[in-house]
Formats: C-alpha cells, structure tokens, sequence
C-alpha cells in the first residue's frame, strides 16, 4: 500500500475492518461491533477526530488495562425514573449505549428517564448515544465528563474538562434528527490539530501557551481556553457535578487534590413526548420549526442555513456514496495494527 | 424626591415597595409578594437590568391584558415523573415558582422530576428558579424559551432567542449553592444598554446593525449575536424544543410563520441526590469540587477564582448591609408609579 495517498472506502468495509482490528486487539466482537459503529458514525459526518483514528489507542488501552475488555456493565441503583450504570471500564460505546437504552425504557415507564453511567471509558462523539434517543422518538440529552484539560476562567490553570453536551430530537424525517453537540471549549482539539498539520494560526482565544498567555501559534498551545469564558468553563463544572459528583465518582477535585479518581463518566436523559401529548404531532411541530429556521434568509449567498447536525448528515450522505476518505497517517496506523494482528486489510485500503 | 442622587434601600424596604407598586398596579397581594422576591432578589445580586426597574413595565403588561392577574394556574397533565402546568400568563415569578415546587415533589418520587411550565410570562432572572431546586437540596435546571430577537448563526435574521440556561446544585452552605445562569446570547442585553448609557463601545461579536453588519456601537445594535456563534444559536433551538415545541406551544415557528404563538414558556428539572445516594456526601462533594476550584492559581493578582454565583451572593451579602442602591432614573420611574396610584413612598425612597 502506499501510505500517502488518501484512500476512500465503504462505510461498511470500513465498519468490519475496524471491528477485525478491534478485536485483534482484545474487544471482544460485541465491544468491537459497538465501538466501530460509533467510531465509523463520526467518520462519515466528517469528525475524523473521533473516527477511525483512534483504534490504535483504544487497542493500547486495553493493554494497559485502561479499557477493561474483560467489563462487566451492572446497572447499581434503579430508583423511579433514575438508574446508575456502572460501566466497569468497557470500551466508551458499551457503557454510554447501555445508558441510552436504559434511558429511553425508563422514560417510556415515566415520561423522563436519566441513567448516570461511571467507570465509562473514553466516549467519542457523543452526539451519537442523543441521536440513539432521538431515533427511538424522545429527545435525548447526554453529557461526559473527564479530566482537567481546559483553562477554569478566572484561573492560570487546568481546571476542568472540555465535557461535552449533546441534545437531539426526533423530525417528520426518521433518519434525520436534530442532533446538537458541542463542547464547552472554545474550539475543539482536532480544529487546533489541524491548524498545527496545516501550518496556518489559529483564532485568538482558543488556546494559551505554556506561560498561560493566550497564542494564536497552534504548535504553542498548551492548555484549551472556555467557550465565551464564564460560560464555557461554568457549564463544564456544572456537567461534572451532574455526572460525576451525584454519583460519588468526582473526577476533577479527585484530580485537582493529587488523588485518584475516575477518569470518564456520562449521563442520559431521555424526555418521551408521549407523555406530554401526541408524538406524530411532536415530529411535526419540530419539523415547522426546523422549516421555518431553514427559510430564514442566509448570511452569505451559497451557504444554506444549517440546523444543528445536519451539516454531518449531509457529509454522511455524500460519503456513503462516495466512500470515507482516510487519510494517509491513519491509513498507516491502521495498517500497521493490521499487519501487527495478522489482520487482512480490505482491497480498497490496500 | 431629588432624581438625580442615586439611593441606598433596605432590601426588606424595597422589597415592601415594590409588592405594594405591583398590587397598586393590579396583581394580586401574593403574585405581587412572589414577583417582588424575584425582583429583589436579581437587584440584590447586582443584576439591575432583572430587578425593580421591570415594576413599571409588569404594570403596563397587565392594563395591556399580557400579564393576567387573574391567572388560574393549573397542572394539564400529570404522568410519572412529568408534569405540564398551564400558568394561564400568571406573572413569570408565580409561573416558574409552581414548576420549581412541582418539580422538586416529582423528583422526590421518582429520582427526577421534570415540570414544563406553558404561557408563563417574562420569568426575569431564571438563576433565582434553579436556586430554588437548590435549596430543597437538589440540583435544579431550568430554561426559559421566548420570541426571536437574536441572529441564527448563519442567517441574518433573528431567528432564536436569547433563551437562557440555569443550573444550580447545593454545597455545604445551604445559603451558597452553585447557581450558574447564562443567556445563549455573546453578551446580555444589558451590557449592551449599559454601553449605550455610558457612551462606549461594545466588543465585536455582540450584535449587529440594521443593515445585518457586525457593530461596536451600541447605539446601532439592532440585534443581538449568539454567544459562540452555532453554540449559542443551537443550544437555544433546543431549549425551544424542550420547552415549548415539546408541550405544544411553539414560540419560534408560530412567530417566523407570522402566526401567533405563545410568548413565553419554560421548564424546571430537578434531580434527587437521596436516589443516588447520600444527600449529606453528595453536599460534601460538591463542596470539595467548589473549593479545589476556588484553590486554583488566579489569573490576576486580586482577582479571586469564582465559582458559577459567587460573585452574586458576595454583592447580595454587601448589599444586605449596605442597602441596594437604585439608579435615579429607574427611582424616577417607580415614584411616579408610586405617585399615579397613591402608594407611600418609603423615607429612605424619598
């Protein structure tokens, strides 16, 4: 193979390929099926930062006992409309999977349904698990939480997360929800990766560098700086309290005092519009609202206004047709776990 | 009364004053007791913008039959863990406040408790909602959705609002609980008054003019900018879901349809720490994650780290003492309400 040139492949041979490799490197078929489905969603929506590129990783995990491939999920506390999952350190798919679906049956028990999950391990897009939600009729909102990586406003230094909060709610068309996900930085880490890759600045605000001084050199970035300061940072300690703290499984004082503590946990609430009234007519009123944000006039001429997440269903329209593009470097990668686990590499990677 | 001298109150006296202008304009004694504690409660926290300068306005709305003193706020479904309460345009304070209880008993039932609040009425400062949830011992989120007035990140027309988000959570004080409260707009309305009052100019990225062209002046601002550009224009889209499209009672797509909708709706969602485990530890938790926060190295010299409300409750505290200082013209404002109905005006208001 030729590790320079960028390759494009079905999203299904790429689906299998990275459930071989993941289980070449110790996921068991099921993990492996989960994980690549999640990783293979976030490839054809164009978030190669959360794809495929991070098997070589997961699979290093695993050795280090990072991800317990050998996990156990048990949910430890069923109360009403609430549940708590322990996710015993499976792969990050399994665990926030199970949440969705343990959400989704307790808000079709009683109109809302939350399931904390701790001891997950690292998430990816989580968009994916609200869109899970969303495809079973409800609204799902779902948020993770991890270790300190981003600029406390008011602070010099790592405070908290970069914990994302994803929310997704079903429209008229079933294969596309409205699927909203951000992080609470100012700018993702795959944005600063490619500016770094490219060579080109990055906006101020973004990043500072080692001194704490903000930096529009991408190379010189050290720590992630808050969406719009106060906002970014509060509502990232908030997402910790939700889903770390209420389960006595702190993360970031953990951290912050020197003391182990977990590394990942998540939540999922799910919301049943069958208990507010009629669900046919739910989809129907947010697609009114989605039409009437899709006329609204656009800010510049060949740019359509955009709801959240259909930018990613578009770019999963085109790349299902005209296969996923993998880079060079991760096509390396890739083959060269391939190679390490005798795993046959499909001919369009070759 | 001289105007032009800016005056130090009681919070308990402005608090008297201003139940007594609201009944003297036509609320009831007790959604004037409850719209008034909201008040006092934002002018307390250095919130001015949310505080008695709104008094004169909330009496218009009631002669204009927008606000509806004779509200019979009722609860229209009831399953689980859910609850829908018609506020029947009852002033926002008596609105947010039966959600807030409601969804406090819910969530002590089942774990969670959600309550959507339709036809509610301007609900001011929604931290004062969450805070509530609080100091029941729960972590309290709350939303509020309303009419479009700010650019949709792609668009160059208004096509969301700036509906806000607010989360709060107990610690070990049970007077300062963390209360984070953000606009899903770059900057508040108020700052940009305030600006405009003051005579200087805004940073880029808060609003634009009426020719759809970012301005820092804001004298031209005809519109308001979302905070982090799709961020703050995404979030609040789904806030409008959550609160309004899921009961029925479509704000945004009602008003870009130039039909009428409703003008205010919104949620309370509270969780139960006692459903995932002690309520005492989990206190103690947030408390340990609140003061690692605080123990963080400060950004400037003299410039302590605050926690989401703390700056808040520290001016709440010094006002207590000190008294609640109120802008000329907004005094000039309610003597003359106080004046038109024949209410007496406090010694230290005159």
């Amino acid at each position: 193979m030729t590790a320079a040139i960028k390759r494009n492949v079905a999203p299904e041979i790429l689906r299998t390929f990275a459930a071989d490799l993941l289980t070449a490197g110790g996921f068991t078929a099921e993990q492996a099926r989960q994980t690549s489905g999640l990783l293979v969603w976030a490839n054809l929506r164009g978030a190669e930062s959360h794809g495929v590129l991070r098997i070589p990783r997961y699979i290093e995990m695993v050795k280090l006992g990072i991800i317990n491939s050998d996990a156990k999920p048990a949910f430890k506390t069923e109360m009403g409309a609430i549940a708590v999952l322990d996710a015993d350190r499976a792969p990050g798919a399994v665990g926030m999977l199970l949440a969705a679906e343990k959400a989704i049956k307790l808000a079709g028990s009683h109109g809302i349904g939350w399931c904390s999950a701790r001891n997950i391990t690292h998430a990816g897009a989580i968009g994916y698990f609200a869109q899970k939600v969303a495809e079973a009729g409800m609204i799902g909102m779902v948020m993770t939480a991890s270790k300190p990586l981003m600029i406390y406003f008011g602070s010099s230094a790592e405070g908290v997360s970069t914990n994302p909060l994803a929310i997704a709610a079903p429209t008229a068309d079933p294969d596309r929800p409205i699927v909203f996900d951000m992080s609470t930085s100012a700018a993702a880490l795959g944005k600063i990766m490619a500016a770094r890759d490219a060579g080109v600045a990055i906006p101020e605000g973004w990043g500072v560098d080692a001194s704490g001084a903000g930096t529009t050199d991408p190379k010189a970035v050290k720590s992630m700086l808050p969406m719009a300061g106060p906002k970014g940072a509060g509502l990232s300690l908030m997402i910790e309290i939700m889903s770390s703290v209420l389960i006595a499984n702190p993360i970031i004082s953990a951290s912050l005092n020197g003391t182990d503590g977990a590394a990942f946990n998540g939540l999922v609430l799910a919301v049943d519009p069958v208990a507010f009234g009629d669900k046919a007519a739910f989809r129907q009123a947010v697609e009114e609202l989605a039409q009437a944000i899709k006329g609204l006039p656009a800010a510049a001429e060949h740019e359509p206004v955009l709801l959240p997440g259909e930018r990613g269903f578009a770019e999963a329209a085109k790349r299902t047709q005209e296969g996923i593009p993998i880079a060079s470097g991760t096509l390396a990668n890739l083959v060269a776990v391939a190679t390490k686990y005798s795993v046959p590499i499909p001919p369009s990677l070759r």
